[in-house]
């Protein structure tokens, strides 16, 4: 079923022949406007399906242009690869041919064996772009990452933005390198063993410099978003919306040799059609992938704990690799923080933590204060590889108040105890970028629009956010650049806490128990309201016991597991007796992670 | 999961303790008030999921009472079991147990041996009520029906109504008989061998009568429907109004002795949460088949063409037994009159047809000019009995301008191809009432609101929804009495049709050919562009041999398949050749199905 649609965009061949295609099925003239190297204009053809055509000789890279819409408005290419001037300028030609690529070795790599690291391109390096990413990955590999997830870089209004308000989602924005600048950063992730992750975003279009409405029915108003109008997957004419996000996610994929897509909020993918856009996405990709030979993985933001948008498109899924679980965030927040605002109201004790380790999700079908509904369902046969775990990410701290990291209120103590709690999951861990070093400065939410209604509307839509926490102070501006350059990572790294990353990670990655990801492999023990005991099964025999201690006092515990333990590691300084007899009592140090081994 | 629900309304016991129970989650007070025998006012008290409950002794049957909520407004029960005096009365309390049941021996029906016949309280018979239905079962049982499909009977306002515009979905219609009438006409029709199935809407509530909202968040603005605001079924409070609809459907189908119900336009259901509402009723409802023994079965009304209502729960599906195919009865529809207007147009000629019989579905993925869309998707694994097939419904007359039959435009020998088309068919056929004897009455929409703003909408309303059609005629006022009467069954057979349906569904039932639903039980071939042939196989040998002529003039053809045919039967008056050699030829009359076996 994949492959059927009408390319979109400015496609150039290596014999410089350009094809340009857009979708205005209700215009009744467009042509392409070229505003440099020369001005002209050339009036379009148009197709059947609402496609309209121009076939250009000679066309030289970097061409500039626009569409005319019914000899009225102009407008820059919705499929446009390049904006050199902004959302609002126009649309620049570019090469897709990439003659530097390296990596012809490269195979992918599977979501069991990763360790995520999420960064923001503009505020992750000095340098504020591409080039820093590439800078930086030498540390990357030596902390252990092997996948970075980078969020959204699709053209979005301004410079400054997360990149959730990108409307141009083919092009790459203008202020973070040259137009290959993302495939440099590929292509050198890859010779250090590194995969690349790329958000993307299909469920909305930013608000600034979207004229989607303008050439065709792109959004519908059969569903409610938080944003806008949703966009249109379901209702009349999406057949051309739907193969416009596939051709996206293929592009990423393919001509720019990205390892997976990380799927915003794919709840707010709006579709009850036979075949659900997700579940066609990723059997498009499932053929891209047998093409390429390559893997190629596909994870979603999810709020619905419904397991069906991981399960195998056989067993009547969406067949997605893997999801991120807020819930086991939540759960483990609300044990080293204690905070029980907002959404945290549904996460309280020991017991809740203790089912995201066990069942990825905390709600499958039991009530929700929160949501004031019975929530989730339990996921099958998964593994626990195929979600997706942190104690931070990009949301979980900018969206609070002030963007206060875990390093703002807990101690160093804490902070490695919170490190340990997920990179010792069954789970897929991931990093939010400095929390391994533990950065002080926020992450705090920045935009840099143009618009000033926009700009006030989204300034108080803060302000509406945060009134069901108790979180004190100013809202951030937005909008101000100190906001934007108070998020940059200052990279001035707590040693000791970077010293812990590297170890819990180098644990994960050569202990078999930890690897070993499948249904049954892990057990878990509330010892008391503060603390856990992790089981790690190999062969179904338990092979390392985990002990987590969330209070702030010390613990003392009994081995009654029938196994003499070896020591293996802990998060505290002081060190763990080495050997630990059957029925022998030990104390686990306050706010500590220990580990230990099966005695052979 | 099931039967975890708070049962909503008022339930007398056999020691006529009744308990009232009703959902105001965000009321401050509710209480009883008793209307008649005689008039008295009990506060209620508020549990902590928001329902509101008082407990009476001694009370009467046929107690009529109102909810009064913060000491202001004055309601009806919304779980009402009877409205007296309409929807805008009191509701009264009735007495569950019915003494006379005398169906312990009755197991239920399958699907696939089922003959449906739609039919319409108010205008089936002279009587206009439940005691008409049941005098007219023998005439059914004779007919060779087996199965009677009741439109709603959930209490509309007025008395003149389809029924998709109830109100209170426990309470059946005042004007229909006795608060025991229904369960009469179950009774009497089981000892007919007549299975009952019951039109129930669970997508939308009716607009006169509807007080809903001033008890609780029955309503989501979610997601837009044709009607008005969506059933909560996903958004926060929605645990309440899923388990009063799934009440609903086990009240009828345990308490009623109902055999099935029929889900009107299930793709209005809005939910995306975990697990669709439609899945977990047909996971209620098969907890409720084994306790009682009997089959129960859950048919859908659905616009989608997407195979997961009606797939197995444990294939990701949502469990249902079969669905209504109205493509089946477009394509054959076109083929019968030649209209192709309004979603007409997505229809035209013969291999639509010949998809509808082979795939169930004509639309599996290709565009549809009519949804501008790609549409649909491919059924797989299911017996063609799973899907429901017409020539004629409620919907398909009632929905033309002037509400006609295909009696008001076809001839005799079209009347019994139509009739042959369907009754032949792999899937399971539904009559609707008059067609099989040639009703020439049409059958139109008819409604008897009280409210003038409703009245004047929906007169408006009808002009709109017949704008893409070209039918000629004024529209017919729903709220006229005439109206009504004008619909209502004259009982004025055409002996001649109503023989041959006679005929066709006795050779359904047997002949075993016919029996077989199986994958793989039908080959289709298009002799030219009006004529098709259906071979009907047994154990993957062909069996019988169908041929349907839509020509207005006879056609010859050749036996080419390579078996002797022997006659079987014939539409036509003219009688068929008793056998045809190999590579014989033959005649088809115009108009006309003929069908012959196999010689053994």
């Amino acid at each position: 079923m994949a492959h059927y649609y009408t390319p979109v965009g400015a496609h150039l061949g290596p014999d410089q022949i350009c094809t340009f295609t857009v979708w205005a099925p209700f215009r009744k003239a467009v042509s392409l406007v070229v505003i440099a190297p020369l001005p002209a204009e050339y009036p379009m053809a148009r197709d059947e399906n609402g496609y309209w055509h121009y076939r250009m000789a000679a066309t030289p890279t970097g061409l500039q242009y626009l569409y005319k819409l019914d000899n009225d408005l102009l407008r820059p290419d919705p499929a446009s690869r390049y904006q050199p001037g902004g959302v609002h300028g126009p649309s620049a030609v570019v090469q897709p041919a990439y003659p530097h690529w390296t990596d012809d070795d490269w195979r992918g790599l599977e979501l069991k064996d990763l360790v995520l690291y999420e960064l923001h391109t503009g505020t992750f390096s000095p340098q504020r772009n591409f080039q820093g990413i590439i800078a930086r990955l030498s540390y990357l590999e030596k902390l252990g990452v092997n996948a970075i997830e980078i969020m959204p870089v699709a053209q979005f209004s301004g410079t400054r933005n997360w990149g959730y308000d990108g409307v141009y989602p083919f092009a790459v924005q203008h202020n973070y390198g040259s137009v290959n600048g993302l495939k440099e950063v590929v292509n050198a992730a890859h010779k250090h063993g590194i995969a690349v992750i790329l958000d993307v975003v299909y469920n909305h279009l930013g608000p600034e410099g979207n004229y989607f409405a303008d050439f065709g029915p792109y959004f519908t108003s059969k569903y409610k978003t938080p944003w806008a109008d949703a966009v249109n997957f379901d209702d009349a004419y999406c057949d051309a919306v739907r193969d416009y996000f596939l051709q996206n996610a293929l592009m990423w994929l393919d001509e720019f040799h990205i390892d997976g897509l990380r799927l915003d909020a794919v709840h707010a993918i709006w579709d009850c059609s036979a075949r659900h856009f997700v579940a066609e996405l990723s059997e498009a990709v499932s053929v891209l992938e047998r093409r390429l030979g390559r893997r190629k993985l596909l994870i979603a933001e999810i709020d619905y704990n419904a397991p069906r948008y991981i399960d195998p498109v056989e067993q009547g899924g969406y067949g997605l690799a893997g999801q991120w679980v807020d819930e086991f965030h939540h759960a483990l927040h609300t044990m080293l923080t204690g905070e029980l605002d907002g959404y945290y109201e549904d996460f309280n004790g020991i017991a809740h933590l203790a089912k995201a380790y066990k069942d990825n999700y905390v709600y499958t079908g039991q009530y929700s204060p929160h949501r004031k509904r019975r929530f989730g369902d339990l996921p099958r046969n998964h593994h626990y590889s195929d979600f997706i775990v942190f104690s931070q990410n990009h949301d979980q701290v900018g969206n609070r108040l002030l963007g206060d990291r875990l390093s703002a209120t807990l101690d160093l103590p804490a902070l490695k105890l919170a490190a340990a709690a997920y990179l010792l999951a069954p789970q897929t861990p991931m990093i939010f970028m400095g929390e391994e070093y533990g950065e002080t400065k926020p992450f705090q939410f920045f935009t840099s629009h143009g618009d000033a209604e926009l700009i006030a509307a989204l300034r108080e839509g803060r302000r509406r956010e945060f009134a069901s926490f108790n979180w004190q102070g100013a809202v951030p501006d937005p909008q101000s650049e100190n906001t934007f350059y108070g998020s940059a990572l200052s990279w001035e790294p707590n040693e000791a806490l970077l010293e812990c990353y590297r170890s819990l990670i180098a644990l994960r990655r050569n202990t078999p128990a930890l690897q070993n990801q499948g249904p049954g492999c892990i057990a878990v023990e509330i010892l008391n309201e503060k603390a856990l005991l992790l089981q790690r099964k190999l062969e179904e025999k338990p092979a390392l016991f985990i002990y987590l201690n969330f209070s702030k006092d010390a613990i003392n515990v009994t081995n009654v597991n029938g196994y003499t333990l070896n020591a293996v590691f802990t998060t505290h300084t002081q060190p763990l007796p080495a050997e630990i007899a059957v029925h022998a009592g030990f104390q686990l140090p306050a706010m500590s992670a220990s580990v230990f081994a099966v005695k052979e």
